[in-house]
């Protein structure tokens, strides 16, 4: 069983893995292996290999746990949280405690281990992505969660372990401190001025020289933030005000597949295949209406895309306080800049 | 030039470097190379390699920037804030920004390449502490820095470049985000409670089973955390309440060497030569009388020791929520009984 303990100064909530205790030899590292994609429990065909499958998009006529899918979500082998546990809450003298209770499940993105955000059609990545909304919509109906989090780590410096694209899902009777954080920072802006502040990032972003966007469309912006805190990271907003991805619809989803798709492209080919943190953040539920009262106004889904480049990263983590060498602006050029260069080719 | 930006949702400052920014390419994995201390910059008697020193604690009669030195502080060679700026202050549409002013300066701790934390004597770490003592009372003379933020990165997992023991300063015109969450956490808390969340720590942490305890010495507890984001990852407090490491005297620097030692010699026997950020946190100077007029009753000076033994460490970023394989009682067990097994073997 794990627990969710408190940290009694920033509350901030850390899961403490209590069941199997890591040995310190346990931690020797992890080499980067060949692929072996005939031992991949994701590819199609190996479905045997996972636990049953919660949910699968698939041909009609197909049975589960077969072939016959397109995105795939099944429980994570090793959860870290336990859809079983009943949610406790108690102190330890002057310390706060959960039980480990939530739900941890793998969203496979694709049948084919070489698919991925960059390559595959913009059709196939808005399936994924409304896998993400039916996913949060079905863990909203479990009272104890008050969070739903999608994160996808793509290669091994970004702490992904299986090369199989996909992506993850914990669900948790806490709210992530970073998501948080952006609660308080955008009601305290909506307090002073009265506006939304992603909104107003939207307005901002899009007018006069729009030298931090990387893409347009109809409905998102995908632009290099302000305030980066890595080289080549790059944020999703709707245009849409809206503070829960669930509201989503079929049309806006193909749009942010697009979109989706043309960030990825862009950082593959400007940077290689670099290793990623993708996460979806996305208002709390199941929360005192007193407390997120206003949260409907203030807040503003997003998507935060991070490449892992830079080992530089060392005391960030103590500090939280960022050093980051490539300015968004000159980023966001590189970025818009292959565009031209292939229509240029293309003449 | 850098530039300091404050993202407008969290109000986390980042230090933007807008003078040379990397290319793509210029991210390619640096190798763990072989030590070579023919070419260390940092070891006695290639003074010359490094800018002229700041202060150095050096043998009466020896000259500044020859060898006879114990703790020698010299500027860094690329400074991601620097010293000749004027503090400038001004927005762009949105968007707050300050200049990259600051100081960022290498404290090299033993003349010795191959001393280190966990082999060097107390008294040799004492004179690290005092040296740190030293550089942030003259920081805090400049008005226009908030912090010194005082850290380590030992190894290249930690990001770490030059394996020559040393630790680094960045004074700041801003109080980092993580030390701000310190402060307002600990405001709440003794507003609340009336005491320091610190000592109340110090107090739940010695009584009882004391099973996160690591090392207990007259004047300062080194524990693993209740809610401990990383494994192996030990706290420093002094036993003595004060919001600023500066009002640390002789015989306190002394005692706190000893746990210091005790501390890496610990963790090195138990992990081997493990990577880890090494990050004090002082209060803040040069603020706001109204805003931190409590400071002194409610914070808490403090080390913060974190070994990088995990790459799973990926979505946090993006989330603030960690997760923790090793539970502190288990952690601090271990390293408490590496003592007992050698006592035994002793006998």
């Amino acid at each position: 069983m794990s627990e969710l303990r408190k940290d009694p100064i920033t509350e901030r909530w850390v899961i403490i893995a209590t069941e199997r205790a890591k040995r310190p030899h346990a931690f020797s590292e992890i080499k980067e292996t060949e692929e072996d994609i005939e031992s991949c429990p994701f590819c199609e065909g190996h479905e045997e290999m996972t636990p049953p499958e919660i949910i699968a998009y698939r041909k009609p006529g197909t049975k589960p746990d077969s072939p016959g899918w397109w995105v795939r979500v099944v429980p994570n082998l090793n959860p870290v949280l336990k859809i079983e546990e009943k949610l406790e809450k108690w102190g330890e003298g002057l310390y706060d405690l959960m039980s480990g209770v939530g739900a941890n499940e793998v969203i496979v993105e694709f049948p084919d281990h070489y698919k991925n955000l960059a390559n595959a059609g913009g059709e196939e990545i808005s399936e994924i992505l409304w896998m993400y909304r039916d996913r949060i919509l079905d863990l909203k109906k479990d009272p104890r969660f008050k969070y739903a989090l999608i994160f996808k780590n793509q290669g091994r410096k970004a702490g992904g372990r299986i090369t199989h694209p996909h992506s993850q899902i914990i669900a948790t009777p806490v709210v992530p401190l970073r998501v948080r954080e952006e609660l308080d920072g955008s009601r305290d802006y909506f307090e002073y001025k009265d506006r939304c502040p992603y909104c107003d990032i939207i307005r901002e972003e899009t007018r006069g020289k729009k030298d931090r966007v990387v893409v347009e469309s109809d409905k998102f912006l995908a632009y290099a933030p302000f305030a980066s805190r890595f080289p080549y990271e790059i944020h999703i907003l709707p245009k849409r005000h809206d503070p829960c991805y669930c509201s989503i619809d079929r049309e806006e989803v193909l749009d942010l597949a697009f979109v989706v798709k043309e960030v990825f492209s862009k950082l593959y080919r400007l940077l290689g295949r670099p290793p990623f943190n993708f996460v979806l953040h996305t208002c709390p539920f199941n929360v005192k209406k007193r407390e997120y009262a206003l949260m409907h106004e203030y807040y503003h889904w997003h998507i935060e895309i991070m490449p892992r480049l830079t080992q530089v990263a060392g005391f960030e983590w103590g500090s939280g306080f960022y050093i980051n060498p490539v300015p968004p602006e000159f980023a966001a050029k590189l970025l818009r800049e292959l565009d031209q260069k292939e229509e240029e080719k293309d003449e």
